[in-house]
């Protein structure tokens, strides 16, 4: 490899020379408020999937900006099926029965034959429809037009949300950020859904009318959800989220971005940037991702 | 099929003409107490994986028994997986974070490089070992003898016991009550797993010392139990594991037996019966299971 210099920092005002940087690796929201000042730069690396700090179009375009895929299905797969499991094992349940010192044999549910839906099958709803036939389960998918994924029994697309929400008993939105995803789980969608459906967003705060998916937990019209990502993060104390009944709140770390994980992708990328081959996982500025 | 008379009852009392019964099919614990009554029999189908009340040596074993295999895998990999994940993803502590209403940042950890170790390696330990694989985990197994299935990575059998615990992040006993497999996890094998392992027994009471078990979970000398079976149950009230410090309990409702699982086991040994084939899982008295 030809030398490359490393500024490294955590506080990114600590790099001195930083108009002399070509390359740039880190979190999209530490680069997108110096990236007037990169002035060099060539390339930039991002150490998440969402990009949307840099997607700003009051910032220049005129890089080459990859993100990173591919590293985050299993945690995400881990996160999934850690609250899927524990909703149909009563997991809390069992566990307040425990702490009365009661006996429980109400009889826990299973995930075999179970219908999830994945809302954004890319490598981390690729993953998740892996998981989620291991245990047994059938696997519908929204997307805006791939159908690449074996592992999803039935696509649906564009105009089908609605007939895509009908049956399902747990929805799991895993897509980008972009203006076919936004308020995606609507009031409508929210209503397709059957009451013994649980909603799972670890994705973006985004796809969901978080006042629509309030009323729709109070009113006991979907079973329950779990909520990774908020509008606003983090999610502000008097948010009604907070203690809506059924839901279980984990504050963005669903995918923690883990070094062991990212380096890989941006010295797989920096190898096909010095042999002047195409990068991997390049976002499409227009298309948000 | 030849004509099959069929008294079916839950309660057992109520088949007058039991003597005239020359097959069985139900539950080892209802059918123990009328085993001398059930003068003409010729082979018992258990709908359970353990038949421990019909080993009794007390009993006459002048017929073919035969108990439930190949059905409980499922259920029981959604069990253990189920508190492996939440144990990972600090499933209760963001529970209670969320109920004091913090944004808990605190990193959850993973299941993938993690080394499972387990205890009895019939189908249900099987089913356990893909499920592992399949979260990335490495997999260990202690046997009598078997080394069959290709997800174990390495065995251990009779005296590498302590070798076995010395190194594994998560323990779980799936194996039959035996005279080997009686009080395994005793305070010596407990002193040897590490401080950060967790023990898991959806499998026999009988496995564990659980005053040894009580005492190291006390001491944090492990990092916790999740624990479905006991010595006696349902689990006395006044028992020092309900209150042990980071142990959960379940109520004997791992892997539940249902007759969709459970019919075709007996119609598959019915149907060999009557072609006169020796039949599927067939115990041996002596050996147990």
């Amino acid at each position: 490899m030809p030398d490359l210099q490393i500024h490294s920092s955590s506080n990114i005002e600590e790099i001195a020379d930083i108009s002399a940087c070509d390359l740039a690796f880190g979190e999209p929201s530490l680069l997108a408020p110096v990236l007037p000042r990169l002035t060099s730069l060539r390339w930039l690396q991002a150490t998440w999937a969402g990009v949307e700090p840099l997607l700003d179009p009051k910032l220049r375009r005129d890089y080459v900006l990859t993100n990173a895929r591919g590293v985050f299905g299993g945690l995400m797969s881990e996160y999934v099926f850690a609250y899927l499991l524990a909703h149909e094992r009563l997991l809390l349940q069992k566990y307040a029965s425990q702490q009365a010192g009661r006996w429980d044999k109400t009889p826990p549910g299973t995930l075999r034959g179970r219908l999830i839906g994945i809302v954004g099958v890319g490598s981390i709803g690729a993953a998740l429809a892996k998981t989620a036939k291991h245990f047994g389960m059938r696997v519908h998918g929204y997307t805006r037009a791939s159908e690449t994924c074996a592992d999803v029994d039935r696509y649906f697309h564009g105009d089908q949300r609605l007939a895509f929400a009908a049956d399902l008993d747990y929805v799991v939105t895993v897509a980008p950020n972009t203006t076919g995803t936004r308020q995606l789980v609507d009031a409508a969608f929210l209503a397709a859904l059957p009451p013994r459906a649980v909603f799972v967003n670890p994705g973006r705060g985004s796809v969901v009318d978080e006042a629509a998916l309030a009323a729709a937990l109070r009113e006991k019209r979907i079973a329950g959800a779990v909520l990774d990502v908020f509008q606003t993060e983090p999610l502000p104390p008097d948010h009604e989220l907070w203690r809506a009944p059924n839901v279980l709140i984990t504050s963005h770390t669903a995918a923690l971005s883990h070094p062991v994980d990212i380096a890989p992708v941006f010295i797989e990328n920096y190898r096909r940037l010095i042999r002047r081959e195409s990068l991997n996982y390049i976002v499409d500025f227009e298309r948000g991702y």
